[in-house]
């Protein structure tokens, strides 16, 4: 078969681990006998250098032509100290993702058992965590009304959320669940925030669709807590923009590096996958990023375009160079292997 | 000295953890000839189901008219299912905060060495943990407009920040940094939020009048990783109030027990001493809550009456009676002390 991937690199060390994904992507395409082609556009602060906006129109036509994007990472120092500047990195993603309609962020959380010596949690902890959380990813407070009076004295940010926004996510949490071990976890505010009640009105509505499913509430103070005294009990979370944010990068701290950490971002017409972590300006060009998430989101990325043995076959050989210790030094402070290797000996495990 | 106390047992093990640190005021008033006199009112699910108030007004005009608050713990399971009943244990709470004023919301957390081993971290990552974080409470999304539309199907709520409400408790903070490490981290999601942005502009400009003290920001997500990661890192943590909800029940895990850890909220007139947990209705009654963070209350609470060496005794009788495993079954499970044996050997240590 062919498909069309639009590849968008974006800052840092976006474009090596993307590298590694794509040489994946193509030793698949071998084995399995498929096309990809890849076109590749720039995002971020790369693209404001080149074009003085964050998600140039062309980009946006690449994306919105293609079977799947391919994102790396944005963000630069340059601008992180002065957040309040008129154009910045992280507008080209939030664009993005309004514009394409991914309103699905999944993000799967689990445990290497070869690798739990490099988790900061007691490994009695966290045995057996194997979780995906469903965060929102085009509503509540990140896109809600922001204001600032003239004087620059008081701002404000909206929250709101529509029954329609949360049912279309919760559909979708509750079929994943329904694949697994069949219990939803709703991360909420509900006893203080208006958003909250009517999420859990909303997914408590929907849940008798699926009765197979078992659902349960917990606040995100208490979610917080639990996550890291015992993150085994989650299976499917479902939560809101803001507190899947924070929820999702707490629960990559699980596994011992977010360098392993994929995400497919969903709608009803696009998706988009990237890795979890950011675009670590510090190892920019030293060839030690790892480009594991990377080619894990290469995984949801083929699992999304149906290729199912394929999807197998790539996520069996990430695990066994895992196993065999083909990591980049973050897991592995005296590896030999950096971010081209640990990709090349991936793809041709394949 | 003469001061009158106002004590608010509320729900669950609020009163029996609160006995204790009555128990342990009385001691240090005898040691020290102090005369505290303290008066009960109800608060929460109790005072609901007496007066069908959370926050009866003799129970706020008690508080009003006192030197300090003594507060249990609120919450019971019959209101948790059903976030949207039209009255609640929390609103008693909240009307309690805003009518105080208790815009600071101060919470320590700190690794006992010899609980080290109750942790759900590594030891190699809590060694040296020791922070304070100033939670904004009276503010943002809290407190800000809530709406939902008639037909049910829209909800919003508002987050509000004005430049006042930031600069009185940033100041705070900065004091406090001033007397520790001279480290203060604001925590906020300025790549997102408007109010971030006021709170990085308005911190940043007050951080000119405490030169010694070295500021420095982190993005919320990243905030919740580093918690976790390296905790040692943090000296002063300031936030706003729900960043502040989510990113102190993190940081309570450090500690091995949520059991341990004590607050205080204050304002320009009144100030309120709790433990940082909640009203755990499972435990109610059978002499097993952990007292300590009830008692680490108290001593909060004489230092806010100015009493510096009163609060260093029993701050010192407690850790000796950790250090002598004088400790509830949730630190030592087998434990023969019960609730009211670990405040009665912590009174006795005085
Ligand atoms: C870069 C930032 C705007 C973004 C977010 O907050 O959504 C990031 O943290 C993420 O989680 O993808
Ligand atoms: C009970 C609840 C409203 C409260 C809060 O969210 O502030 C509690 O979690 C706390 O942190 O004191």
């Amino acid at each position: 078969m062919k498909f069309k991937i639009a590849v968008l690199p974006g800052d840092g060390i976006g474009p090596e681990v993307t590298a590694q994904a794509i040489k994946c992507l193509e030793a698949v395409g071998e084995t399995f006998n498929h096309q990809f082609t890849f076109e590749e556009a720039p995002v971020g602060a790369i693209a404001i250098d080149q074009t003085g906006d964050p998600l140039p129109e062309a980009t946006l036509e690449l994306c919105k032509n293609s079977d799947a994007v391919l994102f790396g990472a944005i963000g630069d120092p340059k601008y992180d100290n002065d957040p309040s500047a008129p154009v910045r990195p992280e507008q080209g993603l939030l664009k993005l993702r309004k514009e394409l309609g991914l309103y699905t962020n999944i993000r799967p959380v689990k445990a290497f058992p070869s690798l739990i010596d490099r988790s900061p949690l007691r490994p009695e902890r966290i045995k057996g965590t194997d979780f995906t959380i469903y965060r929102e990813l085009t509503g509540g407070i990140y896109f809600g009304e922001k204001k600032l009076n003239k004087e620059g004295t008081v701002a404000s940010d909206l929250c709101e959320y529509s029954e329609a926004e949360i049912e279309r996510i919760a559909h979708q949490a509750f079929k994943a669940a329904r694949n697994r071990r069949k219990k939803l976890t709703l991360i909420d505010k509900a006893n203080v925030l208006e958003t909250s009640r009517l999420w859990r009105k909303v997914v408590t509505k929907i849940s008798e669709s699926y009765p197979e499913v078992a659902l349960d509430f917990l606040f995100v103070d208490n979610a917080a807590m639990q996550m890291i005294l015992n993150p085994s009990q989650f299976d499917v979370i479902l939560t809101e923009n803001m507190f899947g944010d924070i929820i999702s990068d707490e629960g990559s701290v699980i596994g011992g590096s977010i360098g392993l950490l994929a995400s497919a971002s969903t709608g009803d017409k696009h998706a988009l996958f990237e890795p979890i972590h950011g675009s670590f300006p510090q190892a920019k060009g030293l060839n030690i990023a790892n480009p594991i998430a990377s080619i894990l989101s290469a995984v949801m990325l083929l699992e999304h375009l149906g290729l199912k043995d394929e999807a197998m076959a790539l996520d069996c050989a990430v695990e066994i160079a895992i196993k065999k210790n083909i990591v980049t030094p973050d897991l592995q402070p005296e590896s030999k292997f950096g971010t081209t290797e640990v990709g090349d000996q991936i793809a041709e495990l394949l």
